[in-house]
């Protein structure tokens, strides 16, 4: 367990949810270490559900690497995300906050629901936008709403920054999301540390794809269907789909969408206290829509 | 998620540790609906590890019916049995009794740590007694342990009885894990709801053959090692195999220890008020061990 946990947590990542966390607490004036324990914790669940979703789209490489499952097997594996799991909640029983473990739990239920919800649409062309932007939220969205509103939690005076901050969290994680939809199709296998296409590959219709439906024909679209329930690119090629999608504008439609969660982000801080970690906050979504990993 | 769920709920099983924390509650004289609630949440969190275990075994029965992980996939299974622990985690935090939490998701850790441990010796003949009984107080005592405890931190009053408590439900689940391994042995495929010897093919030495091992020559050891390493009876059938078993005396001596056990578990009663309930809990063992499933 050592060795797997090692090998998950030593391939890096980002961090992005307990950087975000941090410096809402400094915002917030904090002075105390509950927000590490909290960053940690975030962390830990951000990790065990990369673990069990590699199960789930049994994904041979993640971050550059060799993903835990196909490196220890999937029961390992499997058992490695729930002790992840299981040792979070620990963590955060030790400080005993209930408000904020409830946050926390809500956050971490959604995630699997929108797991679940997106099983359902695997493989198949027939995802709506809003049924796309629900999954997003859920699977992805409300832990960056968490991760910047559970500050708020450390002292009754923040509690007035909550909804900003839940808003703010879960406009940034949408945002992130779709960004990380157009990097499955403009990125490298080198950049994005797994090959390009993965989404399509794994029987995922993500926001690009689905601004490029009603511009498609009928063999075009067939096209398109047999990648997403084979997995297979066999009548077109990762360059010819790249150049569809530029065609019709897809990603560009998707980049804009993903500003427009930029803006919202922004546009929630409003009210916060002035100062360098709220330009931070405010400067964060420019670099979630800017990497190139 | 609905009908996943409901399928593998529906399935039934002994509702046991449930059945003995409402036994513990109404022996202590608790009244409100606490006893409930945590019977509820142990049996999800022993619902979760049942279907990440089936996943982790691949096995392809459970209870008379097919697995959820043969009928649903890996993927739905895994995400089923992250949905029960949270959901579970969640149904404690709504009544916030932060220190019953902390023996629940320590109970919850020791049994992932423990189905680690018995992953490492999968398919090793080198398995010793003492860290057969290792592996088994994680895996199954610990939770029957914190069933049979949970009540008393309903109240202040309640918490004297808390060790007796703690080592009656830990004694009575190393009991039922042992008889448990010899039902795998002596039982028909029927009766078990899954096919017999089931741990061995999936490469697990219970108590039985701990026992054996000393009597066995050469080349029986090697047939033994075999059948673990590779899941098949191939020189040895299941009927020549429960001979050498019954030969050896190797199913009476783990009865004993079941007994030992057994024992230990009624011993641990002594000092609780006398009643109906502590009748129940002392018949409870006998029970456990006269089941022929």
């Amino acid at each position: 367990m050592r060795e797997a946990g090692s090998y998950v947590l030593e391939a890096g990542g980002k961090r992005l949810r307990p950087a975000i966390l941090l410096v809402v607490s400094r915002l917030l004036g904090y002075r105390g270490d509950h927000d590490v324990r909290y960053g940690a914790i975030v962390e830990m669940i951000h990790t065990a559900t990369l673990v069990h979703d590699d199960i789930i789209d049994s994904a041979a490489v993640r971050r550059g690497r060799v993903t835990a499952n196909h490196r220890w097997g999937n029961q390992l594996t499997v058992l490695l995300g729930d002790w992840l799991y299981i040792r979070a909640i620990e963590l955060a029983l030790e400080v005993a906050e209930v408000p904020a473990m409830q946050a926390l739990s809500h956050a971490t239920s959604q995630m699997t629901e929108g797991e679940i919800l997106g099983l359902d649409f695997q493989g198949q062309i027939r995802v709506t936008r809003e049924q796309y932007l629900e999954i997003t939220r859920r699977k992805t969205a409300e832990l960056f709403s968490v991760a910047s509103s559970l500050p708020t939690y450390f002292s009754p005076e923040y509690e007035r920054y909550r909804p900003a901050l839940e808003e703010y969290g879960r406009n940034i994680g949408m945002c992130f999301q779709i960004v990380d939809d157009i990097l499955d199709i403009t990125g490298s296998q080198k950049s994005l540390g797994k090959p390009v296409f993965s989404d399509l590959r794994e029987g995922k219709l993500t926001l690009p794809f689905i601004a490029l439906l009603p511009h498609l024909d009928a063999s075009e679209r067939k096209t398109l269907e047999e990648i997403l329930a084979t997995g297979q690119f066999r009548e077109t090629s990762p360059d010819q789909l790249r150049d569809l999608l530029q065609r019709h504008r897809a990603v560009e439609e998707s980049r804009e969408a993903a500003n427009e969660f930029a803006r919202l982000a922004v546009a929630a801080l409003d009210d916060l206290p002035k100062g360098p970690e709220l330009d931070a906050l405010t400067a964060a979504p420019r670099f979630v829509i800017d990497r190139d990993y």
